[in-house]
This record gives structure tokens, sequence and C-alpha cells, in this order.
């Protein structure tokens, strides 16, 4: 059986040589030495997990996992009703979504993947979200879906109304400070939402307070979709895919893998700094910088999505271009 | 005969029905309303240049000017010599440079133009960099260079070895303050020749102290490639075409725009941030906010290349992606 804590003890790293030879063809580039900055530290970063010295982003994918959360059936933590959550799986799959927009123009697929839709998680202010047997299933779930891709750069994204609260949930139980700090208004709760949210967080987080494992926390105040984003970074790992990471509810969902293994995320960047409340801190945390700052706060991996031309072009910029002895020679 | 100051003063609006059109649309799109701010400004924008409630990316176009500096060839203040202009003008004809590779990525075609290389301007310590006539032909060479385009949106690049340096003397003159604090390290120069490029640069300005028409200034200390740009700049208004605009030198040469009509830059946004000491100063100046800030230093159009994508998938975003009605009716 594959879990995350068997993942999360064989971590691949990345393969130093094909980094190294980037760096290399960089500096000698028929262009300023140093003058892609960042873009020529992200290509390295791509070869080094695509174990190649001619890094691409030809074939993207974005993979996007739903599910339906109990404390939003319960109790209104979100703007829209748990009956969007479907509606959206829909148009994902039928290519009509935001998501799908932006990766026809970054040249990617999209595969949405259904880890619980109208199969709501228990209700995280007195339950845990996913029994052990379910939180195991959703992990062999994801993996296979990452297993089945071929892709060249993974982003993962997600949706699941009411998700930002056990994404505040995860993230206040493992990275501490004040709980409503980390609770945000999502996709645009009103001043009397984000009370009953924060207290919805608080109650969570509580009830939980004796447990250590983080990966027991996400279980326990998680969701479908977030155990799904965890297991699908960490299949990605084992095979050495380079992940593009979206807003606050994708990095909540990765927080307990690096709070298990510090190297956890190392195959990870981050695609964009959301709007939510929040997720400014994480990435922070993380040490992490995001690619995009743009106010956005959609979820469906659009933050990501929109960051993986920057990463096609940054391997562009080595692969596709001479070294100054290659065009005078 | 067209010149700046004619098209500037005949400067069309954006379509404010096709604004309000977007406007009224992205309240509706499937997903939290709000939830792609920026993102939905930008299409807003697109829709108004374009003139259509459907902007679109599907045609964009960077347009390269290249031209030498008589100070460059005079004075060491590149880490370059003005030799490679040439060499990289033809790397764009053949599609081997970055911006070609970064090009490929965005789905747009790259035009460069010649508008003096191997024929630098005047050494701008001592002499207006063009003549008037040459002034004005070059105005001619890039509003026809636009005028032959099919495009949806234009990014405008530059190359001209030593071009940062007319670069930091247009804004040194015009926006004024510490003259130093303009000039920056362009392709790399150490610190001898930074002191040497500040020299020029405070020599330039001292030159011009009486001048005050900002065309004129542009036309003193700026280059072949400075003034074909804001001729470019003006001539995409002329047609309504929306702009990209790329790093310091680009920024540099649609200064003078502004200072005489403060609407003239309305059609274009900027791509991004570069790492060239001064383009934040100056982008504050413009009131304009970077779409991507990745210290990126290269010119050639890159940055705002980078950007292009962003552009694409706003306007998908409108335009490709259906309202709840239109999904749920």
């Amino acid at each position: 059986m594959t879990t995350l804590h068997g993942m999360l003890h064989r971590l691949p790293e990345a393969d130093a040589a094909a980094t190294a030879a980037v760096r290399e063809r960089a500096a000698h580039i028929l262009r300023p030495s140093g003058a892609l900055a960042w873009l020529d530290e992200l290509a390295e970063w791509v070869a080094g997990w695509q174990r190649t010295d001619r890094p691409r982003v030809e074939h993207p994918v974005g993979l996007i996992f739903a599910g339906d959360h109990g404390v939003a059936e319960a109790e209104a933590v979100s703007a829209y009703p748990t009956t969007v959550t479907e509606a959206m799986f829909e148009a994902y799959r039928q290519g009509r979504s935001t998501i799908s927009a932006f990766a026809r123009h970054a040249g990617a697929r999209v595969d949405a993947v259904d880890v619980g839709i109208g199969r709501p998680t228990g209700d995280i202010r007195y339950e845990a979200a996913l029994p052990v047997e379910r939180f195991e299933e959703i992990v062999e779930i994801a993996v296979a879906a990452v297993d089945r891709l071929d892709a060249d750069l993974l982003v993962l994204g997600e949706m699941g109304i009411g998700n930002t609260t056990p994404a505040a949930a995860v993230a206040a139980a493992l990275a501490g400070g004040e709980t409503a700090a980390w609770v945000g208004r999502g996709t645009g709760i009103d001043d009397t939402g984000l009370a009953r949210k924060q207290a919805a967080v608080q109650q969570s987080v509580r009830r939980i307070a004796g447990i250590t494992d983080p990966i027991e926390v996400l279980r326990e105040v998680g969701g479908a979709e977030l155990a799904a984003i965890a297991a699908a970074t960490m299949a990605a790992r084992q095979r050495s895919l380079p992940v593009v990471l979206d807003g606050y509810v994708v990095t909540s969902s990765v927080l307990p893998l690096v709070m298990v293994e510090p190297t956890a995320l190392d195959h990870c960047i981050v695609g964009h700094c959301s709007a939510e409340a929040g997720h400014r801190r994480l990435l922070e945390r993380l040490g992490k910088r995001p690619l995009l700052d743009l106010d956005m706060r959609l979820g469906e991996g659009t933050g990501a999505m929109a960051a993986v031309p920057l990463v096609a072009m940054a391997c562009a910029g080595i692969t596709e271009v001479p070294t100054f002895a290659e065009w005078f020679g």
C-alpha cells in the first residue's frame, strides 16, 4: 500500500549534474550573463527534476482534485452552496472553466479527479474529516492519477465549496499563531460568515490539540482534495516530476509534508501568491517565493497555471537559445 | 508627414462601452465574482482598446527596434562592443534569440527592425543623438512597421549595445532627481565602467539644460531605437492596438510622450519591472504596476513577452468561459 509516510521516507533528490550543466550553459548563452536571473534558476531547477541538461516544458498538465466538506454542509462557511462543487467539476470535464481557458494558453492539458463530490467529509468541528481507510483510499487514487500522466510539469489545483475552512484549520494547527489570522474570505463571504468560519476553524483546531503527527492533522481537519494534493505531490516526487503549487488550499495541503521532512517540497515551486489571507505568511513559512503576485483568489490551479508559461520560457531560454560559441562558432 | 507631436495631438480613447460590457460580464462568469482581480481589469483594458466585448490575444507580435550609439563607440559604457548589436539582430532574424524562444511559448511572432545598426547616433555628451531629419525618418519607419502588422497585442522591445546610457539620460533629464540614481549596470558593467557611464549621462543632461520639449530631449540624448519605440507606441495608439511595454530602455523611450500628454500611455501596460536601477522609480512616476517582477534585465522585449500569456489568459477568462446563466441556463 502506498502511504504518505511511506513516500516521505523515500524522497529522490534532484539530478545535481543536470542542474550544474544548465548553470554552466546559462553562463554562456547568447545574452548578458545573469540577465534572466530567477528564470535561469528556474531552468536549473526543472533540469534537476527532469534529470536532463535540456529542460523543457512541452507537456504541462493541470490536475484538479475536487471534494465536498461536511463543515460546509452544516455551517454557512462559504458564499456558495456545496452543490456548486459538482457543477464546477462538470465544467472542468467539458473544458469550459477558467482553468481550462488558462490551460489552453499555457499549452497544457487539464485532468479533474473526483475524490469526494457529494460524499462530504466529517464535520471537522466534531470529528475527523476522513476515517483512516478513506484517507488511505484517497492517497491511492491521487497517486494513480499522477502515475497515469504523461507530463513534464505538473500543476496541482483544487475545487471544493468551503475548502478554505479546512485549509485554514490545517495551517493554523501546524503553523501556529493566532487562528483567526489564517482565516480569509475564500470565495467572498461577508463579515458574519467570516466570524462563523473563524469559530469553525478555532473549534476544529482545539479538537485536535493533542495530535502531533502533521499527516494526522491533515486527515483530521483537512479534506479529501487536500489529502489528494498532498499525495499527488509526493507521487510526483517519486517520479521526479516538477510541480507548480497553486494558492492557499494547495499550499496548506502540502504543509504537513514539509513538517515531516524539510526537503519534501524541493521539487515544488509556487505559482502565485493568492489574495486569501494567510497565503503570504504560509509561503514565508515555506521559504518559497511566488512567481506571480496578482491578487488572484480563484483556486482551480489557475494561479499555478498562469505561471506555467514562465517556466516554459525559462527552459526555452536555456534549451532553445544557442551559446555565444554555438552562434559565432 | 507623421510626427510624434502630430500623433500626440490626436489620441483616440478606449471604447468605454466595450470596457463596461466586459466589466459586467466579469461579474457573472462561472467563478466567484472578483476572484481574478487584476486579470479581469486587464481583460477590460484589452477590450477597450480592441474595441470589442470579446477581447482576445491570439496574434501577439513582438516588435524589436535595434540601433547603435555614438557614446558607446567613443566610451566604454557597456560590457560589450557595439558590433554585438548586429550579431544579435541576426539572431532575432533567424529566430534564435531569447525573445524568439519566449515568443514561441507565448504564441507570438517577432519582427525586428534595424533603425541604425552600424550607423551610430551622435555622441550625446557633445551633440544631438539624432539630427531632426534622421529623427523624423525613424518615426516614419517605426509607424510603418506598426502599420504593416496583423496583431491584437503589441510587445515593444529594443536592442542596442550601450542603450541604457541614453535611456538614463532621457529619464534623468525628464524625471529629474540625482542623475546617478538613473544609471545602472546595464548588461553588467563594472564599477569603473559605471562611473564612466554616470559621467557620460551627467554631461549629456547638462548639455541640454535649456531644452523643455520632452520630444526634443528624446532626440537630443536618446537614440534611434528609443525614438522608434516612442513612435511605435503612438502608432499603436492611432490603431487602438494595446501595447505591453518592456524594461528600462522602453519605459524611458515613452516617458517623453506622457510628459507632453498625460493620457498618452493609457493603451500601454508594463510587462515587468527590470532589475536595472531606475526602472522601478520610472514605473512609479508613470503610475504603472508591472505584471511581473522577476529581476530580469535582458531587454529584447523579453520581460514584456513573458507577460503576454497573462494578458491572453485574462482575456480567455472572459471570452472563453461561460457565465453562470450560460452554464446553468
